[in-house]
């Protein structure tokens, strides 16, 4: 009889039944080929000794193991290995590794990828992070409180599961409400989709709009994940310079000319990562273009709801672009929740067909904070939302404004953004950013090298400097760590 | 000078500052045309009295436009539209159409569909869906509980918006003790992934696995949204009979003699639509053939966690595969929630590049939700909630087993499923499911027509009988409807 005191080792602390422990390794040991086709299994009394179990744990193993075919009653004789087993080759009885610790002997695609991550901190929990909302200010509470009373409605339990690939029908229609009013846009309710965050309305729309060897028209520098995903999808991608008036239209009207446009992807407001705002002349011009040669473009307007100097201009979504634009926004900037909400504005039959690729990569959103958003827009919770944390950011803004000028004006240069989360810095060549975020992070403040902002084009050694998260004494004490870094003052 | 009465329409209940209105409309009114480059606008007194506003409210407007370029001051002039506009063709008054109201002038993809949509009910709520959980018996106050522990604990806000595309990690690593113990998988964190379902799972590991026109070999019937996706990614499937014993192993195996396969899609629980579970000895060669061609396999595990006639058969994962399977399983059904929760293991290269595609798509998971999930894993609330639900889905699965055999025995044709939330049911050729599921939604029950199992093969006129959502009362009021179709009783 094999040593089955040493071969089926018992964890009493674990969570698992004995008995499907036993049943588990003995499994384990037919596939390990210790124990072979044919085999007799000792009785349950003698094996209930060996192991000190009781017999009963045995019994259930064995029923477990013959309900599952492994084994077979034979009468008089016993429990047998089933012989239909192929035959497996007899191995050592070292715990064998992971099947998966190996290097894969399949192959797979490569993922085109950046340098995003921010320096690792060594201590302190200061970050710079890209633009984010401050989710202290984040209205968490109320969410929950509409998830609550949502769950208690049994009117609602009902359609939790259920989903169309393009959202919760209760927040596409306040969406709908949502965009009329603070930007103007004309739709209907099948002209808009929510998705996960702006990133997943990116790849269902260029997935739809180019195939592989497309021309596709980016500012540079861009938005690096939008460039990521165009890399993914395989297209050509023509870079137009982007100054302090946003994208040059000549140049895009020149390509346009010339070459087949599949799509334009551009940030009309707070350019990304420059946050320069297009301005009307060229705003003008290039809806013009949009529609002579009818160019779809994807319009990814993901700040919008945060506008300081002055109010936003509308979108080229809300303006006279033929149905050539596709409009993309940010829920998740806005709520700053940690919910991805995202929402995508384009003809019903494009968004028709973007809900059935998005239900092949995620079948459909979270019914249950889908809908306790629609409710805080519904009752104006956002709303208010949006008028306090625009009055603290701007507050920011101006605060880092005022320290950026006051500790570090012979370092970098920006120019304070008319809206958004971040400023966008660039430092002096002398300093290049990498070797500044590894000192950064030795003194705990984590933040970009900057190398993400010039993915494909040439360093720029800049950063955003997103102020939104950061309170007064917060940005204090990132100026503090950047200066004593730069100066290598104590 | 122009009617401004009637061209400046102010919604005094909008939610929108009346002076913005003011000046969106101004800007509608240069973008029409209507008001020309160089032309002057009325003082603001003037226009004031005409609008019926207040005099400070029209000069806010007017300074929000010359903010944002549209207008300029001219010394003892007043306001001028800005010159450096393009020119553009004065249109007529009417209320301009939405730009999306048009079909789209640009050309974009089609993709794949099924016919997955249930039949419209007339009244009721009853519904026969594909294999849902019950959301009533799921632990949703549990999990708000956790949240609300989280946002109040703000060392963990700092880090609610960061994350990575392989999901929040004390997820990840509850995740790995989780499928250590009900599954023996035998993993590192590096090898998990948590993702939106297991669909995204699905569509994360084809897309990396394949490409166009690639041998891809697939069960028949098989699940519709697998079989979608890979359309999607424009493979040619190979489809395998599957029989009482699950698949046809040796009809892989020739398959795997004959031609380069690049990825094989296999459920091995639970088969879906047929709920056949892969016996041990197909399940042991099928790791012989995974072995010796080196084929990527996805062995999707969606309700492992649901078994009632005997224990599960530990999935293909985590026997000897030599790291060729890629294995997803869903959180989604094993808690109940309306969560998109899945979880991909595979060797860390793999998963690593697979979480680079995933932000193309999708930056990151929700964090908050991701977290509180781990901490029900943690605490024991999740391992109650499925002993708890699979004792009164046994039930359910029992009573419509039941209930079927009493009632349309002669009609449908059916085997218990071992586990699971849904039993195959095919109907009688004389009885067109289609034409059932028109009539029982004029009764107050929505179901599919069942076209759906049949996508891509030869219609099957069966269904999957959810019965995990429905307790006795609603399994019997289904069956009162099926049966007053289909025996055409009052």
């Amino acid at each position: 009889m094999l040593p089955f005191k040493t071969l089926i080792i018992i964890d009493k602390k674990s969570r698992q039944h004995i008995y499907l422990q036993v049943a588990g390794r003995m499994i384990a040991l037919i596939q390990e080929g210790v124990l072979k086709p044919g085999q007799y299994l000792p009785g349950s009394r003698v094996l209930a000794e060996q192991l000190k179990l009781h017999r009963k744990t045995i019994v259930a193993a064995y029923e477990e193991l013959v309900s599952q075919d492994w084994i077979v009653p034979v009468a008089r004789k016993g429990m047998m290995v089933a012989t239909n087993l192929p035959a497996v080759k007899p191995r050592t009885f070292q715990t064998p590794a992971s099947p998966y610790a190996d290097t894969p002997r399949f192959s797979f695609a490569k993922v085109p990828s950046a340098h995003v991550a921010l320096q690792p901190g060594v201590k302190g929990n200061l970050i710079i992070n890209d633009g984010f909302p401050d989710v202290r200010l984040a209205p968490l509470e109320l969410w929950l409180k509409e998830c609550r009373s949502i769950i208690q409605n049994t009117r609602y339990q009902q359609h939790l599961l259920h989903g169309s690939g393009s959202g919760n029908h209760v927040l596409q229609s306040e969406m709908m409400k949502y965009l009329s009013v603070t930007r103007g846009l004309n739709i209907m309710v099948d002209n808009i989709m929510i998705t996960r965050g702006a990133q997943m309305a990116i790849y269902l729309a260029a997935s739809l709009l180019v195939k592989k060897g497309d021309y596709v028209i980016v500012g540079n520098p861009n938005y690096y994940y939008a460039d990521l995903c165009f890399e993914q999808l395989g297209v050509r991608m023509l870079r137009v310079p982007v100054d302090k008036d946003g994208i040059d239209v000549e140049a895009v009207e020149k390509l346009c000319r010339t070459k087949k446009i599949s799509m334009m992807y551009v940030i009309s407001h707070h350019h990304h990562p420059t946050t320069v705002t297009l301005s009307a002349e060229r705003r003008m011009k290039l809806l013009e273009i949009i529609r002579r040669y009818n160019i779809p473009v994807i319009e990814d307007d993901y700040d919008y709801d945060f506008h300081y100097s002055s109010a936003p201009i509308v979108p080229l979504a809300s303006a006279d672009h033929g149905g050539n634009v596709i409009y993309i926004g940010s829920l998740t900037k806005s709520l700053g929740l940690s919910l991805r909400l995202g929402f995508m504005i384009g003809p019903a039959a494009f968004i028709s067909e973007a809900a059935s690729l998005r239900k092949m990569l995620d079948l459909r959103g979270d019914n249950l904070s889908e809908e306790a958003v629609a409710m805080l827009l519904a009752n104006g919770t956002i709303d208010r939302h949006l008028k306090k944390s625009n009055k603290i950011y701007q507050e920011r803004r101006d605060q880092l404004t005022y320290l950026l000028q006051m500790r570090l004006e012979d370092v970098v240069q920006f120019e304070p953004p008319a809206g958004g989360m971040a400023t966008w810095v660039t430092f002096s060549r002398k300093y290049p950013l990498p070797a500044i975020a590894e000192k950064a992070a030795a003194l705990g403040l984590r933040m970009s090298g900057g190398e993400v902002y010039s993915h494909g084009i040439q360093p720029l050694n800049g950063l955003r400097f997103g102020f939104a998260s950061l309170n007064n004494k917060e940005l204090t004490a990132c100026i503090n760590v950047l200066e004593k870094v730069i100066r290598g003052r104590k």
